[in-house]
Formats: structure tokens, sequence, C-alpha cells
């Protein structure tokens, strides 16, 4: 393997836009060395306060070893994701495995979902309770899927949910967890918070015309959209994020994978974008020379985030010359302005996108096949916490982007990305 | 509202496709009438034995009138099109509602979703037990949805599943229904042979590696894909169909339904096609005039219709100048030959379509408003039953395609379809 230099490459730039508002943040830095891939991770779109920050980060970071450590192991795209899902889940700060929120009924029911850009298989599981990792399950769906068919000529399934998703994982090894050990002291100060102020809106709003968005509501909003908590409840500790990753490997293979706990004080059974495919997670190999390998996951309302699709117009979009300004077209007129969420003011969700090629830079010709990775990230809310690293990095990369002041959360964007270069495989 | 002539005017013409053997098979038929609607339903893809299709013809026929009946009495196509689906989930003879297939477990769990292409609102259940109608809680969701936030700024959910689903039902005034009311002496003695054939072929399996497609299956398939019974079974009576409808009112409103109850002997909480968004159903109305309102209700194998996401496929090719054509194509490269199918040389569905637009025949003025509509259906499964009507026919229309003799299913096609030209309505 070539031994490239180490060079890095930032600008930033904030530019408005014409059409809504919305406020562009550019961050562009380049990573070259070997090309044992690249992750990047999210600990969910929503409002970080500064004085979570601090926790956000570390668990971001932890992610992001993990997942290198695996591609530095020789791991494929899909092992690194999973790493990466499972580290983001056993943080107690995160809505996503142990610490998820809680349901209406105080239980905690889990979304996630996997796929694989090299085979284009998927894996999810919706509404799971009482398994620690829910990204397990859905991992081994996925690989259960690849070994074809059941006794019987049955078709394995892709997507379990509830009790039987539950059986599902058990059977096939992977073990219990008594939702007590899940369920955190944050989630629960949460949920009887949260279980109150709804009580008390409830008593006043059933005289009042149900209202058009959450930020317009006068009771103290719970997680009013997806995982989002609302300006002002910053020492309000449910508040806690849905989790991804998007990888690509040293063959150039890309994963996507989401995990999510779920809307705090959500009707038992509802399922959201995590376990929704196309809508949580998008990983596709470049079919030929001309594409892009595209991995997305995201992040915020569910039901929002359902309805546009949003994982797989991101990755669709992303083939586009363009990265940055595709992404950005593709907030502002797939989700934002999605004719799909027509008559809603408050669109709030987030992706992390990954696109890469082979089609390095002609003027460097000893590094003509090298991978260029291409990683952004956008959201709507008020704020993102990121995470990146390449194989060659010494320590990961952390950052929580925010919605420049003044711009309103659900009507304008933020978007940041960079570059990373990495070497070819000469071994 | 303008009278016109009851004109009728078919055409059929089999031409064999260069690419793959696959049989195109073309039936076109002109309904001209007031333009109070139409509908067009499915009982599934998969093998209708010559035995049953009365009963498949009879159930389809009487679903074609709840329909129509809606759409003379003023209704939306969103009503229509639930009317539709209540008359087949009734039937004991299809996989939906009453009479769908048993899981391992023994019990009935549905799918079903419903999709307005006038608000492009949706609702989903997945893996729902103890509700006689699944697609009244999935049309229930839709109009939650619409009402706006839930107290405390919540929005409201748009899939839910398990018994979490049932409960919502239940507390939306949907009545409970005793599993044992729902099945069938069909369902039972179906679940037990295929039970028995399990089993067996278990014992034989356990020394072989898992074969790549359930015809290659020596034991005796159950339903090896979805709802698909495979030849040879025709005795098989729990052999039943995924059932859905489309319909456009007389506003040029669409609306799409499907409804499941799974694959046979299927894993307790797996959730297919049905209950995923983008893959059972789709219905858009047109945005602007240029471009046509559609609409798509899929059955058969549950997970190769999710990974190939091929209603709203069918949604988007049917943007296309060739209605007949661009079905064609979107059966043949993105399910037949699907990427995300790589590796399945067995790829079993079939799709209902409906697309329609008021750009009318030039030669006739007095109609230049007219809706026109053209429907089609398409399936790679031995048969397909569907039936469809005109608000201005007398008695609905039935058919069973079939795959020619020698084609084989899985990877032929039979298409056909026919145009229905509906007068504007001038009161």
């Amino acid at each position: 393997m070539e031994n490239l230099e180490n060079s890095t490459d930032c600008k930033e730039t904030v530019s408005p836009l014409n059409n809504s508002g919305s406020i562009l943040n550019s961050t562009v830095s380049h990573h070259d060395g070997k090309a044992m891939g690249f992750v990047l991770v999210h600990a969910g779109a929503g409002y970080h306060s500064e004085s979570k920050a601090k926790e956000y980060k570390h668990v971001c970071k932890r992610a992001c070893q993990r997942a290198v450590d695996r591609l530095r192991a020789g791991g494929l795209a899909l092992e690194a994701v999973t790493a990466a899902l499972i580290e983001l889940e056993d943080s107690p700060f995160t809505n996503a495995g142990t610490g998820s929120n809680l349901n209406l009924s105080g239980e905690i029911e889990c979304d996630a979902s996997i796929m694989d850009g090299k085979s284009l298989n998927y894996g999810a599981v919706g509404a799971l309770s009482g398994i620690k990792n829910p990204v397990l399950v859905a991992r081994r769906l996925l690989s259960e899927t690849q070994k074809g068919k059941l006794s019987a000529g049955r078709i394995p399934p892709c997507f379990l949910v509830g009790k039987g998703a539950e059986q599902w994982a058990i059977s096939h090894g992977i073990p219990a967890c008594p939702t007590e050990k899940m369920t955190t002291k944050f989630s629960l100060s949460g949920y009887k918070r949260n279980k109150r102020k709804m009580e008390l809106a409830e008593q006043v709003e059933t005289k009042r015309k149900r209202q058009s968005c959450g930020h317009e509501n006068d009771f103290g909003c719970l997680e009013p959209v997806g995982d989002i908590m609302v300006e002002g409840e910053e020492n309000n500790s449910a508040c806690l994020d849905t989790v991804g990753a998007v990888v690509v490997d040293r063959d150039g293979n890309v994963a996507a994978a989401v995990s999510s706990g779920g809307l705090a004080m959500k009707h038992p059974g509802r399922v959201g974008q995590a376990a929704h495919y196309g809508c949580g997670c998008w990983a596709e190999n470049a079919r030929d020379v001309s594409l892009y390998s595209t991995a997305v996951s995201t992040s915020g309302s569910g039901e929002h985030l359902i309805r546009t699709m949003l994982a797989r117009e991101c990755s669709t979009a992303m083939q586009a010359e363009n990265a940055h300004q595709a992404l950005l077209e593709a907030m502002q007129n797939k989700f934002i302005s999605s004719p799909f969420l027509a008559g809603e003011d408050c669109v709030l969700g987030g992706v992390i996108v990954l696109r890469c090629c082979t089609c390095g830079e002609a003027q460097r010709s000893e590094d003509i096949q090298a991978l260029l990775v291409e990683f952004l990230w956008s959201h709507t809310t008020e704020s993102m916490c990121v995470g990146y690293m390449s194989a060659q990095d010494s320590k990961p990369r952390t950052h929580i982007s925010r919605l420049p002041p003044g711009a309103v959360a659900g009507q304008s964007l933020a978007i940041e990305g960079g570059v990373c270069r990495l070497g070819t495989v000469s071994d």
C-alpha cells in the first residue's frame, strides 16, 4: 500500500440562500492516506445544549474509533457501520438502544435498519423491545437474507416487528436484555416530566383546535418532532437523539445504518423512519464507473422522513455533479418544500451523506485510482452532532453543527461537509 | 352532466419480447360516460386454479361494485378504495382480513396500507391481529394525520404495528374481532398441511445447502413467495392472495390501497410490502397539467416488492408517454432484472396501475376536458385476478390474466390493460 502525504486543507463559507432565508455553511477538508476507509456518524438532528455537547461528541468519537478499528483490521463497510452503531446505541445519552425514549406506556420500543451497498441487502426491526442492540438484529436479518431460502422455499424476512422480532433475535443467539437495564435515570425522569406536561396540555387543549406546528404550542413541547428537543428545554434530560453512521471501506463498498428509540411518548407500536426502507438509511455501491457509491443516514421527525423517503432521495440526488449543491437542493425541494409535507410549516430532520468514486484528480496521476470520499451533513433542526474519521487519522473529529442565530428551525437548513481522498490499495 | 355514448372498442395483441422471452398481452377497451370515476381491483398475483376462478372473480366484482356505489354517491377516491378493500378483506377466499394465511404460530397477522393522491397522506398497519378490517385502521391513521398534531405537539403516527396497532384501533372505535372469527376452515387446513410439509422439508433440508428458488424445491413448496401457490397445488385451499385496489374519482383524485395476511408460515412479526411505504401501494395526484395522476397496488413476494419499492417505481414510470411500454419496462428493469434482486432467479409479483389526465382527445372537442383513464395490470406469477368498473358501467368486468403456456413464472411477465374515457362533470 503506497504512502501518501497527510495534507489538510480547510475553508469555510457562509452564504444565505435566496429562496427561503436558509443558511449555507460549507466546510471542505482534505485527508490523504491509505484507502482503508472512512466513517461518518451522527448522534441525531435536534437540539444539543452546550452543556451536553461534550457527551455527544464523546460518543461520536468512540463510534468512529470502533468503525475504524474494524476497517483497519480489514473489515468491510457493513462490519464497520455495525460496530459504530453498537457504540452509539450503548450510550445512555443517545435515543437508541440503552437510554431510548420511553413510549406512552413507559416502555422502550426501538427501530433500526442497516443496508449494504454491495449486495443491496437490507434488514430492519421495528418496535423492538428487550434487545440491547437493535442494530444487531437488523444486521442478522440482512445476513440471513444473503443465505437464501428457508425450509420449504420460504423467503427469509427482511423486516420484523414487536414480539416476533424479539423472539426471532433470541432464537438466533442474540441475548435478551431486561427493559430495566436499558432504561436510564435520564429516560425515566424525562418520561415522568413529559407525562405531566402532556396531561396538562391535554386538559387545556381539549378546548382548542389542534395546532399546526409543535413550536407554536404554549404548553412546553416534549420532543414534538422525532427526537427533537425544543429551544428553552436545555435542562430536559429526556432529550436524546437518533443515531446513525455511513461507511466506505478499502474496496469502495458503502454501508449505512440508523437506530432510534423513536419519539418520546409515542403510541406503542409506532414505527418511525429508522425501520423504514428508503427512509432511515440507504447504501448503494456504484453499478458502473460513471456513478458514485452513496450512503445516507437520517434523523429527525420520523413521519416526515418516511413520507419524503429522505434517505433514498438524498442518495439519488448525490449522483449530480456537485455534491454540496445536490444535497442543498434535495433538503430544500425534497424535504422542507416537499409536496408530501404540504401544509407542514415545521419540517425537522437531518442527514449524513457520503459519496465516493474512484475518479481521482487528473493532475495527480499517481493517485488516479484514489477513492475520493465526499461527506456532508445537513439539518433543519437547531443542531446536529456528527463525528468522522478516516482509517488514516490518528483521532476522530467531532462537530456540533448549528443553524445560525435567527434562522428558523424547520424552515431553514445548515449544510456542511468535507472531502477525503484515500490512496489506492496496491497490495 | 352530459350524456356520452357507450362505445366499447377492444383489440388484443400478443408479441413476444426480445430480451427475456417475456410475453406481452395487450387489451385495450374504451368506456365513455359521466366522470364519476373508475375502480380497478386485484385479488392477488399468484396461481388461480380454474376451479377457484369463479370465487375470485366474484369477490372482485363485489369489490368493484362497492367502490362504484361510493363514487356514484359522490364519494371521493379514498372512500371508494376503502370500500373495495373491505369487501376484498371480508372474503374468506382472499389472503387479507378474514381467511388470512396463518403464521408459524398459527396466528393471523395482517399488513395493510392506504394512500391518498390528493393530500399524499398515508397510513399503514403491520403484523396486526384481532381487527377484522386492517384497511380501516390504516385509513383511520391517515385521517388522524390530516387533523394535525396531537396533544403537546406530538406528530400523529402514520405506521403502527402489532399489539400497539390493535390497541390504537380499539381506542379509536374500531371493534376488536376474535382471531377465531377471522380464521376459516381453509386457512386452518392449509396451516396444518403446510406445517407437516415444512417439518418434512426441514428434516431433509438440514443436510442440504439452501436452495436458490422456491420452485426448485422438491418437497412441495407452501406459498414459497408471498402469497403464491406453486403449480400442481390446485387443491391446496391455503393458497390465498393479497388484495388491493386503485381508484380515480369524479374530480380526478386517485387513491390506492393494499391488504395482506402475508406469507403462509411467516415468522411472527414479519411485515411485508403491504405495510411498507412505496412498496405496497402508491397514489399521487398530478401536480400540474403536464403530469399524470397515478395509483398503484402490488401483490406477490413481499420482500422482493419491498426491496424494489415496486409501487413507487411503477408510479414514477407511468409519467412516460406510453403507459403500456412504461409498465413493461418497469416490470422488466425495476423488478425481474432489478439490481436490488441480483441473484434471485425467481421474482414473483404483480401490480395494478391506473393513470389519468384531463388531456382529452383533440378530435372530440366536446370532451376536451374528459378524464382519460388508462388502467393496466402486469404480473410475473402464473396468474393474476383483476376486476374493473367505471361508475357508468352497469356491471363490473373480471379477468384472470395468465402467463402463456411455456412462459416461466418469475422470469417472464404478462401485461394487459385498457383505456376508459370519462366525460366531464358539467353540473
